[in-house]
Protein backbone atom coordinates (compact mmCIF):
# COMPACT_ATOMS: atom_id res chain seq x y z
CA UNK A 1 0.00 0.00 0.00
CA UNK A 2 1.98 2.61 -1.31
CA UNK A 3 -0.27 5.70 -2.51
CA UNK A 4 0.47 8.71 0.08
CA UNK A 5 4.26 9.68 1.33
CA UNK A 6 4.18 9.95 5.04
CA UNK A 7 5.71 12.40 7.73
CA UNK A 8 5.33 12.56 11.10
CA UNK A 9 5.79 16.37 12.14
CA UNK A 10 6.85 17.68 15.76
CA UNK A 11 4.23 20.13 15.69
CA UNK A 12 0.64 20.57 17.13
CA UNK A 13 -2.22 20.38 14.43
CA UNK A 14 -2.94 24.18 13.60
CA UNK A 15 0.88 24.93 13.47
CA UNK A 16 1.27 21.63 11.23
CA UNK A 17 -1.58 22.78 8.68
CA UNK A 18 0.13 26.20 8.26
CA UNK A 19 4.00 24.42 8.17
CA UNK A 20 2.09 22.86 5.38
CA UNK A 21 0.81 25.43 3.56
CA UNK A 22 4.17 26.92 2.93
CA UNK A 23 5.85 23.79 2.22
CA UNK A 24 3.72 23.64 -0.20
CA UNK A 25 4.32 26.65 -1.54
CA UNK A 26 7.47 26.99 -1.51
CA UNK A 27 7.46 24.41 -4.39
CA UNK A 28 5.21 25.61 -6.23
CA UNK A 29 1.70 24.17 -5.46
CA UNK A 30 -1.01 26.44 -4.44
CA UNK A 31 -4.32 25.13 -1.92
CA UNK A 32 -7.54 25.04 -4.38
CA UNK A 33 -9.27 22.67 -2.44
CA UNK A 34 -9.65 22.85 1.17
CA UNK A 35 -11.76 19.97 3.06
CA UNK A 36 -11.97 20.26 7.13
CA UNK A 37 -13.20 16.80 7.49
CA UNK A 38 -14.32 17.13 11.40
CA UNK A 39 -16.74 20.06 10.20
CA UNK A 40 -18.08 18.28 7.32
CA UNK A 41 -18.85 15.40 9.49
CA UNK A 42 -19.99 17.85 12.43
CA UNK A 43 -22.46 19.49 9.95
CA UNK A 44 -23.25 16.59 7.36
CA UNK A 45 -23.65 13.19 10.29
CA UNK A 46 -23.24 14.39 13.83
CA UNK A 47 -20.98 15.26 16.77
CA UNK A 48 -19.70 11.76 17.55
CA UNK A 49 -18.86 11.52 13.88
CA UNK A 50 -17.02 14.70 14.45
CA UNK A 51 -15.68 13.76 17.64
CA UNK A 52 -14.42 10.20 15.88
CA UNK A 53 -12.44 11.78 12.90
CA UNK A 54 -11.02 14.50 15.25
CA UNK A 55 -8.91 16.92 13.35
CA UNK A 56 -8.26 16.26 9.84
CA UNK A 57 -7.90 18.54 6.67
CA UNK A 58 -7.04 17.53 3.45
CA UNK A 59 -5.63 20.31 1.74
CA UNK A 60 -5.93 19.96 -2.54
CA UNK A 61 -2.46 21.23 -3.84
CA UNK A 62 -2.08 21.96 -7.26
CA UNK A 63 0.89 23.55 -9.73
CA UNK A 64 -0.99 24.80 -12.90
CA UNK A 65 2.04 24.69 -15.27
CA UNK A 66 2.13 21.33 -14.22
CA UNK A 67 -1.49 20.79 -14.39
CA UNK A 68 -2.10 22.17 -17.60
CA UNK A 69 0.56 19.85 -19.53
CA UNK A 70 -1.10 16.78 -17.83
CA UNK A 71 -4.61 17.89 -18.75
CA UNK A 72 -3.16 18.75 -22.26
CA UNK A 73 -1.73 14.49 -22.74
CA UNK A 74 -4.91 13.65 -20.91
CA UNK A 75 -7.74 15.42 -20.21
CA UNK A 76 -9.43 12.84 -18.19
CA UNK A 77 -6.53 12.94 -15.25
CA UNK A 78 -8.91 15.68 -14.22
CA UNK A 79 -10.37 12.90 -12.10
CA UNK A 80 -7.28 12.35 -10.31
CA UNK A 81 -6.11 16.33 -9.51
CA UNK A 82 -5.61 18.17 -7.49
CA UNK A 83 -2.64 15.88 -5.10
CA UNK A 84 -4.44 15.62 -1.58
CA UNK A 85 -2.10 16.24 1.69
CA UNK A 86 -3.36 15.29 4.81
CA UNK A 87 -3.14 16.79 8.11
CA UNK A 88 -4.92 15.32 10.84
CA UNK A 89 -3.86 15.14 14.61
CA UNK A 90 -0.93 12.46 16.11
CA UNK A 91 -0.42 11.61 19.41
CA UNK A 92 1.35 13.92 22.01
CA UNK A 93 1.36 17.00 20.55
CA UNK A 94 2.42 15.90 16.94
CA UNK A 95 0.87 15.99 13.54
CA UNK A 96 0.62 13.69 10.81
CA UNK A 97 1.06 14.52 7.41
CA UNK A 98 0.50 12.39 4.05
CA UNK A 99 0.59 13.28 0.45
CA UNK A 100 -0.61 11.42 -2.28
CA UNK A 101 2.04 9.64 -3.97
CA UNK A 102 1.93 11.13 -7.84
CA UNK A 103 3.02 8.12 -8.73
CA UNK A 104 -0.09 6.63 -8.44
CA UNK A 105 -1.25 8.45 -12.01
CA UNK A 106 1.68 6.69 -14.01
CA UNK A 107 0.49 3.28 -12.80
CA UNK A 108 -3.01 4.20 -13.64
CA UNK A 109 -2.28 6.47 -17.12
CA UNK A 110 -0.66 4.97 -20.19
CA UNK A 111 1.04 8.22 -21.40
CA UNK A 112 4.45 9.61 -21.24
CA UNK A 113 3.89 12.80 -20.66
CA UNK A 114 1.71 11.91 -17.51
CA UNK A 115 4.55 10.67 -16.15
CA UNK A 116 6.88 13.42 -16.74
CA UNK A 117 4.70 15.57 -15.12
CA UNK A 118 3.90 13.11 -12.24
CA UNK A 119 7.69 12.68 -11.47
CA UNK A 120 8.32 16.75 -11.25
CA UNK A 121 4.88 17.05 -9.09
CA UNK A 122 6.82 13.90 -6.48
CA UNK A 123 10.07 15.47 -6.55
CA UNK A 124 8.26 18.93 -5.42
CA UNK A 125 5.78 17.25 -3.17
CA UNK A 126 9.42 15.36 -1.44
CA UNK A 127 11.10 18.68 -1.36
CA UNK A 128 8.47 19.49 0.63
CA UNK A 129 8.18 17.21 3.17
CA UNK A 130 11.94 17.00 3.35
CA UNK A 131 12.04 20.89 4.30
CA UNK A 132 9.00 20.10 6.94
CA UNK A 133 10.67 17.15 7.93
CA UNK A 134 14.29 19.73 8.73
CA UNK A 135 11.77 22.30 10.77
CA UNK B 1 -6.60 2.90 -18.34
CA UNK B 2 -9.02 2.31 -15.93
CA UNK B 3 -9.52 4.74 -13.43
CA UNK B 4 -12.41 6.54 -14.53
CA UNK B 5 -15.85 5.99 -15.76
CA UNK B 6 -17.21 7.99 -18.82
CA UNK B 7 -20.58 9.41 -20.66
CA UNK B 8 -21.18 11.52 -23.20
CA UNK B 9 -24.09 13.51 -22.61
CA UNK B 10 -26.20 15.24 -25.33
CA UNK B 11 -26.58 18.26 -22.96
CA UNK B 12 -24.70 21.79 -23.32
CA UNK B 13 -21.47 22.32 -20.71
CA UNK B 14 -23.77 24.56 -18.32
CA UNK B 15 -26.49 22.67 -18.50
CA UNK B 16 -24.51 18.84 -18.44
CA UNK B 17 -22.93 20.58 -14.84
CA UNK B 18 -26.36 20.78 -13.38
CA UNK B 19 -27.67 17.43 -14.52
CA UNK B 20 -24.56 15.75 -13.01
CA UNK B 21 -24.88 18.24 -9.56
CA UNK B 22 -28.70 16.48 -8.75
CA UNK B 23 -27.64 13.08 -10.43
CA UNK B 24 -25.01 12.51 -8.07
CA UNK B 25 -27.38 14.32 -5.09
CA UNK B 26 -29.86 11.82 -5.77
CA UNK B 27 -27.25 8.81 -5.18
CA UNK B 28 -26.81 10.69 -1.48
CA UNK B 29 -23.16 12.72 -2.51
CA UNK B 30 -22.69 16.41 -1.87
CA UNK B 31 -20.53 18.28 -3.79
CA UNK B 32 -17.77 19.33 -1.31
CA UNK B 33 -15.11 21.03 -3.55
CA UNK B 34 -15.71 22.49 -6.63
CA UNK B 35 -12.62 23.67 -9.42
CA UNK B 36 -13.22 25.43 -11.92
CA UNK B 37 -10.01 24.75 -14.18
CA UNK B 38 -10.76 27.44 -17.18
CA UNK B 39 -11.04 30.37 -14.53
CA UNK B 40 -8.05 28.51 -12.50
CA UNK B 41 -5.85 28.96 -15.16
CA UNK B 42 -6.93 32.28 -16.65
CA UNK B 43 -5.81 33.41 -12.90
CA UNK B 44 -2.97 31.76 -12.54
CA UNK B 45 -1.47 30.94 -16.04
CA UNK B 46 -3.05 33.39 -18.77
CA UNK B 47 -5.66 33.50 -20.88
CA UNK B 48 -4.49 31.29 -23.79
CA UNK B 49 -4.28 28.34 -20.83
CA UNK B 50 -7.56 29.00 -20.38
CA UNK B 51 -8.79 28.78 -23.73
CA UNK B 52 -6.89 25.83 -24.38
CA UNK B 53 -8.27 23.98 -21.46
CA UNK B 54 -12.11 25.47 -22.05
CA UNK B 55 -14.97 24.86 -19.72
CA UNK B 56 -13.77 21.69 -17.19
CA UNK B 57 -14.57 21.54 -13.97
CA UNK B 58 -13.90 19.04 -11.15
CA UNK B 59 -16.56 18.77 -8.89
CA UNK B 60 -15.32 16.83 -5.44
CA UNK B 61 -18.50 14.32 -4.65
CA UNK B 62 -18.41 12.94 -1.00
CA UNK B 63 -20.94 10.58 0.65
CA UNK B 64 -20.13 11.51 4.30
CA UNK B 65 -21.86 8.11 5.50
CA UNK B 66 -19.41 6.07 3.25
CA UNK B 67 -16.27 8.63 3.92
CA UNK B 68 -16.70 8.11 7.60
CA UNK B 69 -16.41 4.32 7.18
CA UNK B 70 -13.52 4.46 5.01
CA UNK B 71 -11.37 6.95 7.09
CA UNK B 72 -12.36 4.62 10.29
CA UNK B 73 -10.69 2.10 8.25
CA UNK B 74 -7.71 3.58 6.87
CA UNK B 75 -7.28 7.10 7.91
CA UNK B 76 -4.74 8.28 5.17
CA UNK B 77 -7.62 7.27 2.33
CA UNK B 78 -8.18 11.02 2.35
CA UNK B 79 -5.16 11.33 0.05
CA UNK B 80 -7.72 9.60 -2.47
CA UNK B 81 -10.86 11.61 -1.50
CA UNK B 82 -13.22 12.74 -2.42
CA UNK B 83 -14.78 10.98 -5.24
CA UNK B 84 -13.63 13.50 -8.65
CA UNK B 85 -16.96 13.76 -11.05
CA UNK B 86 -15.25 16.19 -14.37
CA UNK B 87 -17.28 17.59 -16.49
CA UNK B 88 -16.13 19.27 -19.45
CA UNK B 89 -16.95 20.62 -22.95
CA UNK B 90 -17.58 17.69 -25.67
CA UNK B 91 -18.24 18.25 -29.29
CA UNK B 92 -21.24 19.52 -31.06
CA UNK B 93 -23.06 20.75 -28.18
CA UNK B 94 -22.63 18.03 -25.58
CA UNK B 95 -20.79 16.86 -22.74
CA UNK B 96 -18.21 14.58 -21.25
CA UNK B 97 -18.59 13.34 -17.59
CA UNK B 98 -15.87 11.49 -16.31
CA UNK B 99 -15.89 10.14 -12.83
CA UNK B 100 -13.17 8.67 -10.78
CA UNK B 101 -13.49 5.19 -10.45
CA UNK B 102 -13.65 4.25 -6.64
CA UNK B 103 -12.25 0.54 -7.21
CA UNK B 104 -9.02 2.42 -7.83
CA UNK B 105 -9.11 2.55 -3.66
CA UNK B 106 -9.49 -0.97 -3.96
CA UNK B 107 -6.11 -1.91 -6.36
CA UNK B 108 -4.08 0.66 -3.70
CA UNK B 109 -5.58 -0.33 -0.46
CA UNK B 110 -5.22 -3.50 1.59
CA UNK B 111 -8.51 -3.25 3.67
CA UNK B 112 -11.43 -5.21 3.15
CA UNK B 113 -13.60 -2.46 4.96
CA UNK B 114 -12.48 0.25 2.21
CA UNK B 115 -13.32 -2.54 -0.77
CA UNK B 116 -16.75 -2.81 0.71
CA UNK B 117 -16.99 1.26 1.09
CA UNK B 118 -15.93 1.43 -2.52
CA UNK B 119 -18.11 -1.26 -4.37
CA UNK B 120 -21.08 0.69 -2.37
CA UNK B 121 -19.23 4.41 -4.11
CA UNK B 122 -18.99 2.80 -7.52
CA UNK B 123 -22.15 1.63 -7.14
CA UNK B 124 -23.67 4.70 -6.52
CA UNK B 125 -21.91 6.87 -9.29
CA UNK B 126 -22.70 4.00 -11.68
CA UNK B 127 -26.31 4.42 -10.71
CA UNK B 128 -25.77 8.35 -11.13
CA UNK B 129 -23.84 7.82 -14.52
CA UNK B 130 -27.11 5.63 -15.41
CA UNK B 131 -29.80 8.10 -14.70
CA UNK B 132 -28.03 10.74 -16.54
CA UNK B 133 -27.25 8.42 -19.75
CA UNK B 134 -31.42 7.97 -19.81
CA UNK B 135 -31.94 12.09 -19.80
Amino acid sequence: MTYAHQLTLAQPYHRAVESVRAALFAQGFGIITEIDMRATFEAKIDAAAAQEIGDYVILGACNPGLARQALAAEPQLGALLPCNVIVRRGEEGRSIVEAMDPMVMVQLSDSEQVRAVAEDADARLRAALGALAGE
